[in-house]
């Protein structure tokens, strides 16, 4: 890994907000885009944080991404909302569905929203927590072209979409789930790859459909629990592409002509005041994880943990510590400062 | 396994109707307990279908199951709805909640009902089948008392808590997933025992808290995809039982007190209509089941199945050829027969 380089989040931010700005977004979507993505590193969730930053301005570049979009709605009812996103930088739209849905939940106890054509919109915890900080329960699951092999297959027919619910508690941080169908996440396989280590073999396909432990050659993700990683991709896309009559997963679509950088997504708030008691419901989510942890743990484990619960740690330590970047990144981000004109963030 | 014992469904579902009715419930909830029962023998998920009658009938006994209880709307917002079911039997309730979330989904978009203290309901993909009749998009999920480790844990933390989502396509069957979080369903764990053939290591555990291959000891089940299934049945748990002011993960409640018989449950309808074109959405979902067809086997694969297929397939021989049931079920359900003065079913 070499030297450990660290960086202190707000001096992240700001440089990531510089950088969009350039790039043509409205300052107050720099921003969002920028808090979106270092919240990511904030939470040890590397592979949504600013290493996109350098993806993202190709993609400008290249007409994919869109930093001045026409963000509509298409249509309404008392509980549901469907935006056109426009090709918008996935944070600054979601962001803004997830509030109106946030809106519509307090009105008919629940809110569903749905995004056409947005672009990578980072971490889906980000959206679901902001429902559950409005003291709600939220849920976000988005799906791409294909990437995943569906049970059965040896060819990408599904995105191993990731779906995130959260839920408020009260003294523990809020319970947060966030997960893709697939066995192992895509930024896994980068990880091995940068590290030159194996991957296990149940984890991907080479491009010609055969299992792989080599993470250079491993293209093809395979699906959490066979049928049920599966099945899951598959109904998410009905609830997403198909809904918003964008199909993701058409045949022999692959990821072609800068799709794969089209996203289409759900946003969801249920309002807990509609069934119960909020302090109830906050007190009861602390006992289930109170009482998760006096369970007997297996064999090599110190500590049992719930959903969102690693992140949460990583999260106490960066926020003091400032959040370590590899060479790597640092080298992309200097060559997109050099083109703005932008300074680089301190290193701590 | 013996002799094949066959029954016609029109024969099965007209015995199970008379035993619920000898039982006490009125005769229209004993239709509809029959009817979600058989439904289930004849898309071959057995573990939902008749062998449960016996234990209804004992667990009325016990008064753990209500043959006619008052079922009541709790609260009510322009999208949600709260029922008690007052533990009435899972089909004759979550028909009606089904149902009035149809509606709310027809003028609010979305329907979101949320069932408290209902008991044992059947396979849920009934329930999500029901909105994809409707031309919506159904969702259906339950929570029990625990009988699966969390990650990290080897004693009983969460439910296997089961998610079943449908929807509708045009010349095919309706895409249903039904699928629990844990790698295998406590039905095939009994299977194996009827069958005297070991388990999978990778399935269960032993009342200790060991891996086993033993059905007969295998009492523990394991989340599927370790974090994964484990996660999604913790935030089940929030968005049924603690939504419900009800939670059935309690530290050491175990299923003592016929507390086993109780779920929470959700249930949701999505009106494509208020999204996109429904004539589209059919074609799409065909279309996307039509290129899971095409895509290159793995092997050892005849052909792809998409979620509910295998079912359709076991529906088209059993509505022919009439329901198989074992010997055992069989002995079982003559024993409830005689005490009611029910004629048993034609044989085939």
């Amino acid at each position: 890994m070499g030297i450990e380089i660290r960086i202190e989040a707000d001096e992240l931010k700001s440089f990531t907000e510089k950088i969009f700005a350039q790039v043509g977004l409205p300052d107050e979507d720099a921003i969002v885009e920028a808090e979106v993505l270092v919240w990511a590193n904030l939470r040890g969730v590397d592979s949504h944080g600013v290493l996109r930053v350098p993806q993202y301005v190709k993609a400008v570049d290249d007409g994919y991404m869109n930093p001045t979009p026409d963000i509509r709605i298409l249509n309404e009812t008392p509980a549901t909302v469907m935006y056109d996103a426009d090709r918008a930088f996935g944070p600054v739209v979601t962001t803004k569905v997830m509030r109106h849905v946030i809106e519509k939940a307090k009105i008919s106890g629940v809110g569903w929203g749905l995004l056409r054509d947005t672009t990578h919109q980072g971490a889906m915890a980000y959206y679901s927590l902001m429902a559950a900080e409005a003291e709600m329960a939220g849920m976000a699951i988005v799906c791409s072209p294909p990437n995943m092999a569906i049970h059965g297959s040896r060819a990408p027919g599904a995105h191993n979409s990731p779906i995130s619910i959260a839920v408020p508690a009260k003294s523990r941080p809020p319970l947060v789930l966030d997960m893709a169908t697939s066995v192992a996440a895509g930024g896994k396989i980068s990880l091995a790859v940068d590290k030159g280590v194996p991957i296990p073999i149940e984890w991907a396909l080479d491009p010609d459909g055969n299992p792989t432990t080599d993470p250079n050659v491993a293209t093809i993700l395979l699906p959490a629990g066979g049928p049920k990683g599966s099945g899951l991709a598959l109904l998410f896309e009905c609830l997403t592409g198909i809904m918003a009559g964008n199909p993701m997963l058409a045949p022999n679509l692959g990821a072609s002509n800068g799709r794969k950088f089209i996203q289409n997504s759900i946003v969801v708030a249920v309002d807990i005041a509609a069934f119960t008691d909020i302090v109830d419901y906050r007190n009861n989510v602390d006992d289930l994880v109170d009482g998760r942890k006096l369970l007997p743990r297996a064999d090599g484990i110190d500590e049992i943990l719930v959903p969102g619960e690693p992140e949460s740690q990583v999260l106490g330590e960066r926020s003091r510590d400032g959040i370590p970047l590899p060479a790597g990144t640092i080298n992309n981000l200097e060559e997109v400062a050099r083109r703005f004109g932008v300074r680089m963030p301190n290193l701590l």
